[in-house]
């Protein structure tokens, strides 16, 4: 068994989200080269990838996209039905009110389960289909569901000193959608996210 | 004059946003090691990246941060009465709304100038300090105006195809908050930031 090189694993994984749109979009066969055009990921690199997985699901006329789906996500344990990855967002202001909404986790390997904010007026208010809890409860709530990933939403000027405690208590990734630098020792992994963040990448 | 090379000037700019945050905490003096600590970057890595602008604050017991700050701001033209670049939002539901109101672009080199929804409604609901318009009139609104870059917060399902024409219309740059898969020429960039892309991204 070949050992899975990490930007390999990545596409795939990337890879298994496409396919999940095109089959609900009612797709049936895609190419490599199709997904060349899809991706941008060059047509030998996609074949390649795609031979780690040892999926017979024929890239000759194409692949059948719900086998290829199938195949990935059996892989890398990425089915709806496995045991999810525990997620929760620190800081419920507008952008942690609009994801407490998004209904895509469910086609997702993680799980919202639950929200915080500093302010017990927000977490009494809002709508969740998870508990919210002042962000002073922050630290126990972490341990006792066993937390691995945080999604942090609060004010720019408070993210750098929560980013640091979310670093103590061992979660393991943190989505940062405020526009601040965080830092964390680098056993943890921040995907910088925020709008100008994001921009300033761009430009 | 050396030609600063790109993860040269993409970490300059990230420090340039972080020294504006410690600019704001009262802080006067960094050294290279307390930037290595915030940022991650080594110490080397650091002090040669600031070699580049030429800057005469000191580096033997700290910078000086608001000179520092001014230097790089300088530098690539980042401060605040510089042209901005144009951006639109296109996608008002919960997240788009959401940045609708963030008040992080004052201090940034971007410039929100339009947003836009399928849905009149929408549009005539919100408030926002720039105009609202329907998805209809994407198309005359960015030539318009000369909008370079936008922030995708459509639904999943719409994303990829308001990308394509985003792309036929001359956009430079796309933020993607939505967790679809886009595809666009390669002269375009994209950042995934839609909250299952960045989670799957960490793990």
């Amino acid at each position: 068994m070949k050992k899975i090189p990490e930007p390999t694993r990545k596409r795939l994984i990337r890879l298994a989200q496409l396919l999940l749109q095109l089959i609900q979009n009612g797709d049936i066969i895609i190419t490599s080269l199709q997904i060349q055009e899809l991706t941008g990921w060059s047509n030998t690199t996609i074949r390649k990838d795609i031979s780690y997985i040892n999926v017979k699901c024929g890239a000759s006329n194409g692949y059948k996209i719900e086998e290829l789906h199938k195949a990935i996500s059996r892989k890398f344990d990425l089915h709806i039905n496995a045991a999810k990855k525990k997620c929760c967002i620190v800081g419920l202001g507008k952008i942690g009110e609009a994801l407490l909404e998004y209904t895509g986790f469910k086609n997702s390997r993680f799980e919202l389960v639950a929200g915080f904010d500093p302010n017990a007026n927000r977490t009494e208010i809002l709508n969740a289909p998870f508990p919210l809890y002042t962000t002073m409860r922050l630290e126990q709530i972490i341990k006792e569901l066993d937390i691995e990933y945080a999604i942090l939403s609060t004010s720019d000027k408070d993210a750098p000193a929560i980013a640091e405690k979310l670093a103590q208590w061992n979660i393991k990734g943190i989505v940062n959608y405020t526009n601040a630098v965080i830092s964390v020792p680098s056993t943890i992994t921040v995907k910088d996210v925020g709008i100008i963040s994001a921009l300033q990448t761009l430009w």
